[in-house]
């Protein structure tokens, strides 16, 4: 009973997120319904982060395992056909170690939250970054971002529902920079909590507004104190880009 | 009766086209449709590029005359309220002097032709770029592309339908680059005909393929017959980048 690891990307505004659930789709459940068609196995698929509706992949990773072999390129391009019209690709598909597991042995996740700054409504990127009407100081959102690198108590920056038994976690990497009227946050860790990645986008918009200092971002994390946490950003701007293992 | 001057940023999917037409969505209608519920005056806009069924813009340019004066921020905001849902947005908007003519002044159009690379289906990038699911070998496609550059006779690369009194047109740029799984082709004239972009990415795309060897292209330039054009690319991934005056 081989195990295969694939890499997705989707486009995540049509779906409840990441994890199959009774009240609309998912992606996961999108997945499990082609290799269903593929191999009329019911199969459960494990993904590395369970993205919330409307969070983007460029490069999701899930393993499940299937009683038939197949070639990595056979599967890939089955499951492809399989997933039309959602919009779902399997952009790699290889065979894993019966032990791999695509959540628990990820090193590292990588996610980028898009907003695009100017006046004009989003056309060709609408549902694909957050919509920001006016510019934002990216140094001083870069400043504030740079104090919640490292290991900390991010109750702050952590939905309420959140299931995580610890709110500590250790973020590797918080970069913003611009790219033409862009402005890219860059977030690195092992695992992040729930909302984490857009509690911190919505959180340091404020401070390239204006509205709060790059030390603001320190007191509120010091603070632990979910309400001291800005507006949380919108779905549409957030990827998962890569997953480390 | 001020003329005013906009730059325009669209997703040419739903849309038959920029130019108004009895049997279709175009782009030149939804424009005029909002400047209508703005004013309640019917007017005429005229874009600097007819941009086919499915060509996107980052930045076409088009002009009108209203009767009535609006501060420049104020259409811009104006129009984009009446252009929802449309996906249409007014990037810029300005008073330009009462001779202005946004086709008949430009003195360089630029275009983007996009080409992804990968066996996956486009999620992300769905329409917005055409998909070869093999590898491209972009040094090949750019030297191919230089033959091209400069003053010829493009009768191989017209559509049948185009209705330029000449097929000479002048080429000031056609590089071809790769970004990432992507290959891009940019190409800048003063005008260009009917299909002619798309003629040169289909062909281009043969000599990427190895079907054609670069001096392929040279040789169907000057036979300067329709029959020697490679397959017309879609329009799913070209678009009309800036306009200049």
């Amino acid at each position: 009973m081989p195990r295969y690891r694939v890499t997705l990307e989707y486009d995540g505004g049509p779906f409840s997120g990441w994890q199959r659930q009774d009240n609309g789709p998912s992606v996961q459940a999108a997945l499990e319904a082609a290799i269903y068609r593929l191999s009329s196995e019911d199969v459960t698929v494990t993904g590395a982060g369970r993205t919330d509706a409307g969070v983007h992949a460029l490069g999701q990773t899930a393993h499940f395992d299937v009683a038939k072999d197949f070639a990595p390129a056979k599967i890939r391009d089955a499951l492809n056909y399989h997933l039309r019209p959602d919009p779902v690709a399997v952009i790699e598909a290889g065979i894993a170690s019966a032990d791999f597991h695509a959540r628990f042995d990820a090193t590292a996740r990588h996610y980028l939250y898009r907003l695009v700054c100017r006046k004009a409504p989003l056309v060709l990127e609408r549902g694909r970054a957050w919509h920001v009407t006016h510019p934002l100081d990216c140094d001083a959102m870069h400043e504030a971002a740079q104090m919640l690198v490292g290991s900390h108590d991010f109750t702050t920056f952590r939905a309420a529902e959140c299931q995580a038994k610890s709110p500590v976690k250790t973020l590797d990497k918080l970069n913003v920079s611009r790219v033409a009227d862009e402005i890219h946050i860059a977030a690195t860790a092992r695992s992040f909590l729930h909302h984490q990645v857009r509690s911190i986008a919505g959180s340091l918009k404020r401070v390239g507004e204006g509205k709060w200092k790059p030390r603001d971002i320190g007191e509120a994390l010091a603070a632990r104190e979910r309400a001291r946490c800005g507006p949380v950003a919108p779905p549409d701007g957030l990827y998962l880009v890569r997953v480390d293992y």
